[in-house]
């Protein structure tokens, strides 16, 4: 909620962005919205060429497009990656949303925690005994944070996170609602019929600039960390098991499952429900895609698909064959006709 | 829990539901049960053939059957359509359950919150500054509103809710406990191997008469809005990313996920632990099966099967030839054999 | 977070796991960890065969290994069971974490509820009118059990977990963050277009030694019970539908969901994202493989595969016939230019 609503020229954002731009600098705009949406006080985009159909008819009083559109229009601000330069924008001028106002008399926290300065914590929050809390961080309502776990600068806990005892939060992360960080890995010894439960004494580290989505659950170790690497956005209501090793500037979509133990080398991109099985070790650059489980170790760069997932082009040419299994059987029986009849 | 026990007598069930009934009008039930668990003094119904054996063993007092029903039975009450005759039975008399009384002293409401009449609030729920409660909400323990958020009349949140900031919700919407509405969109600009997070600056609107199960996520979009259409239920765990459209009537599953911006047309099913691609559009009456992934658009009416889906009978007929393999490669041999020996 | 630093000695650990040892029972080891990990004051295990490479190089000052391994070392403490070994030594010297002090005075408990003896309630926890709390159970913070609930002896709910009304909890479970046990389940009748909600007005019961992950839900009834056997272990974010019957002993791997009414025998398993679908029935010991769809009944012992799930015998069979596919079409080019050539 943009509680006052902020004017910004056109001319500030084309230098924002280093966009060339040839309208009126003076123009002012007071949002962003989609092509489809916009109206003449708004800045839009065209990020995915699906949309350039919206390009004639939007209303936007500017928009951000590739530096190499062909055509021209004097609305167009002109830049290498608009959808990167919506991002500055909207960070600098739109992004602002309401904060706990300082420490919550309503919140609990220990005597013995450390809080850095500026810290914000919302009502019903609750912070445990020998915790670390660093500068600007923020708790909203409900948070909880376990004993002697770590939450370091700038890091954001929306409303309802959970972090249990022990467990490391880097810098610059934010983490949503819901989100589950440090339960116990799922580890049983089973012997004669019971499942005896392997206590988890590790914890869960997570590196800077991590985002973390609604609903996520990262469990801690059996023992030693459950790492996820700097700058690894993760969606919601992803699964990441104890142990599991989460490489750097990784991208994990929703409903993705790491099993225990497994490995996702740095900048693997993980598609939506897709899952890796546990003791699995995938390298770096690995694309997984939607739906695929992936049961073996794999070195990247590689895209891999399927369930049991295999190289793209493997699975396609797989999925290319079995579509063709009516043709297929069609030319097997004029085979056995013409041979019957001989 | 139902604290009192009510007791209703055959002759009101049989006229709520405008069913035939031969029996003893004056005989009492006291609670609803299925055939294999009911009691003499249970009413129980038939709504999926499935069951149909219990028919002879059931010891319950009365039963829902359909009209058409063949054979007899002084027990049977005879509906158009038993399920629907005791969803009014139980919302008549038995679907009771406590709520919290009035508003909880150890809740924290922001003094410019404007609540309706008749609103109750339980303890430690918050809401945030400039937020609208409509007439008989109920905020259970726990809930979090962010501020400016909107809640309309009749609407019932369960324990442990968060509505981010500026979200709206409308009237008569059941959300269950650990939903998370207006969690940022997963949208990232990358560049020079960093994920620039673009700020999600739009809301989520969810419509009218809507159900959300426990701990799904619905994403505030980018830009503009997020949408669930009125009367659409939908699951636990079902994730729903940013500037997705979800049409009226709509039957989401658990475990479904629907990417970003991504269309669902009204009445739309999509059956558990399905999928649909950013982007994609699909039309209204389109159904999903179980694990399948929606990948480019379809028009409605038609069932979609597989990943990635394609009409139903297409993909059956290519799983009725995949399974016809064995077969395939047998005859494929005598064909050699015959041709070598030749 | 081991806030004390105990420390134990080796003949200490081979006593309790009835292991051989022909080490120095004197030394003493402070805490565990995996071999790649483990220091020289640390005790290590063997139990997965992909880490015996990691027995030259590690450190760690004893392994817990299997009785029959070859090879012979003085670190080496040989058991029947290296895990189970591990589970113990782990229970018993390494397992201990923070719980909430008594019962904290800003958790709000009715004063109808009955507490048993050692109740720790944490900060901002509920316990609704009517509801029973078991001697020595842990509610950690902002937990909700809603009113008539049932949480018997010795059982942890961590923070955030919230039970509706009426529901029960045995002896000895674990239930992790963000649990959601009771919430409606998924039931319309749909007239006219319209979802009418029937009214879900069972319960849940969770037998004696069951855990839970975080993030799970499990649906109440329409009529009944849901049920969770006994010493069944479910990991995160799993969904359980209304009526569904888990037996004893079952392991329930992340993301996977059980439809209404479904039955899952005895020591079942289901891998990760797998699914069984509506009123469909597993006997016991029934193995499923990770993201496959069981969609009709199946008498155990059996393992399944696939979507739907097969046989796993037939499953695979299928799949390398599928990969045999370029190899079959290349044989019936073959015969079609030899039979064109005739």
């Amino acid at each position: 909620m943009r509680s006052r609503m902020p004017t910004v020229t056109l001319g500030e954002i084309a230098d924002l962005v280093e966009g060339e731009f040839q309208g009126d600098r003076d123009r002012r705009v007071t949002g962003a919205r989609s092509l489809g949406d916009a109206g003449p006080e708004d800045l839009s985009f065209l990020a995915n060429a699906k949309y350039q159909k919206f390009l004639a008819t939007t209303r936007a009083g500017a928009i951000l497009v590739e530096r190499g559109m062909s055509g021209d229009s004097s609305r167009w601000i002109r830049v290498r990656d608009p959808y990167l330069a919506l991002a500055m924008v909207l960070q600098k001028y739109f992004a602002g949303f309401p904060l706990p106002e300082g420490i919550s008399p309503a919140a609990q926290i220990a005597p013995s925690a450390r809080l850095g300065s500026d810290v914000r914590v919302g009502a019903f929050a609750t912070v445990g005994e020998g915790a670390t809390i660093g500068d600007r961080v923020v708790l909203f309502e409900g948070v909880h944070v376990g004993a002697g776990a770590e939450i370091l600068d700038d890091t954001i806990l929306h409303p309802g996170v959970t972090v249990y005892y022990g467990c490391k939060i880097g810098r610059r992360c934010i983490v949503h609602s819901g989100v589950v960080i440090g339960a116990d890995g799922y580890g049983f010894a089973t012997s004669g019929g019971v499942h005896h439960k392997i206590p988890q004494i590790g914890i869960v580290r997570i590196e800077d600039d991590v985002e973390i989505g609604a609903n996520t659950t990262i469990d801690r170790a059996s023992l030693g960390e459950t790492v996820v690497g700097a700058g690894t956005k993760i969606d919601n209501l992803v699964q990441i098991a104890h142990n599991a090793r989460v490489g750097k500037g990784c991208l994990i979509v929703a409903q993705t499952a790491l099993a225990g133990s497994c490995e996702v080398g740095d900048y693997s991109v993980l598609a939506g429900q897709s899952g890796v099985s546990g003791h699995v070790r995938i390298g770096a650059k690995v694309m997984v895609a939607a739906q695929s489980a992936v049961m073996k170790d794999y070195e990247g760069p590689i895209t891999l698909a399927g369930s049991p997932a295999r190289p793209l082009r493997e699975h396609l040419k797989g999925e290319a064959l079995t579509r063709r299994l009516p043709d297929i059987l069609a030319r097997l029986e004029a085979l056995e006709r013409k041979s019957g009849s001989e």
